[in-house]
């Protein structure tokens, strides 16, 4: 599903990494009867390993990712050392929070909590003092790495409410300077934008989940 | 918090690699002030390295695990190869919807769905059935490994349905043969051992909880 978040996750690594692939997209509400022998509980991203015994297929997108970190070793995203990795996995997780509190919001829902975004910008905090703490550009560094990586695709969206929601709402410039000047950073990375979708096609595809018809097929407008 | 499944995880992994280390045990309800200066998100386990410079503090049982096997590696948990280590992460994360449709009945919760138990047994079924494809005695093969200790604290907890429920629920001897014999040879395990808490205590507890009053010092009856 071109608009997935995680799928997005691993279409960053198959790019960063240089991986020829082979994409199929997947109708998340007409989903392919064959899916399932793919993805037993139908989710996305799915990734079959054709080049290995028995094709088997990966799900999971950290999983996935650092699979292909450790299998594709040429530029390692993944810190090496066991503990920066943990703390970096730790990270990653701490994101779900922010994700959540700003779904409903991100995805235009009517009934989204009054102070769904009071709260998403809390999660989003940790992000801020974060890249204060480690005093880098990127979270992982000089360079980009894993954490960036994985929790890119929602930034990628984020400018989405400002074209979807009433107040046209953006992260505030002071509170989320840090972020905000590795946001612009990210933007250069070639990996981000080769995957990357234009924010007026991320909102409109929300807006047209919202009008419970999700129009998966926007992602490849002007393709023939 | 003695009774929890995850910190058992976690207190599995200490035991079988013979790492030293100190317990703390925390009340969930009464949460100490000081516990967010280690767990931000107030989850139970934590792990503090305190020989490590700046004491850090890991959370996520899994993510704890899998360090503990990198930076303890006598002996090896997670497999060494790196699919199979993917595959057997997936299996792990199969494992949740397992736990979340019995979680209602297994916390006796009078509001549990009809159809839990049901879900319950169709969610173990993929474990039954890969105990089959594996051919093998342990998921991880003919050794105790990863997959065996990260469900194990759950399959401790099932039997307190015997007592807990009012059908007297025990699991199918016919339906999950396999898994059955998986757990008497599990419970034979010197780490499970020292690691176990009694049926009766895990049924009481549930029993507490329910009542809305969660007895965590149950854990500690008869100690001094």
């Amino acid at each position: 599903m071109a608009f997935c978040p995680f799928s997005h996750r691993v279409r960053l690594m198959l790019t960063a990494k240089q991986i020829e692939h082979h994409k199929i997209y997947v109708d998340l509400i007409e989903k392919p009867e064959w899916y399932k022998d793919f993805s037993p509980l139908g989710k996305v991203p799915a990734l079959q390993l054709t080049g290995v015994k028995d094709q088997p297929t990966l799900v999971e997108s950290l999983i996935i990712a650092e699979y292909l970190d450790q299998q594709y070793p040429q530029t390692r995203l993944f810190p090496t050392d066991p503990l920066q990795k943990a703390l970096d996995k730790i990270l990653i997780e701490r994101f779900a929070p922010v994700v959540s509190a700003i779904y409903p919001v991100l995805t235009c829902n009517p009934n989204a909590p009054k102070d769904a975004i009071q709260n998403f910008e809390n999660a989003l905090d940790v992000f801020e003092v974060e890249l204060g703490k480690r005093g880098t550009p990127y979270f992982t560094g000089q360079h980009i790495g894993i954490v960036d990586y994985m929790i890119w695709p929602w930034f990628e969206r984020f400018p989405s409410m400002k074209i979807n929601t009433e107040q046209k709402y953006e992260l505030d410039a002071k509170r989320f300077e840090k972020l905000l000047k590795w946001r612009d950073l990210m933007t250069q990375d070639e990996v981000v934008q080769k995957t990357a979708l234009d924010v007026q096609l991320h909102a409109e595809f929300q807006k047209s989940k919202t009008l419970g018809n999700p129009q998966y097929d926007l992602a490849f407008k002007g393709t023939p």
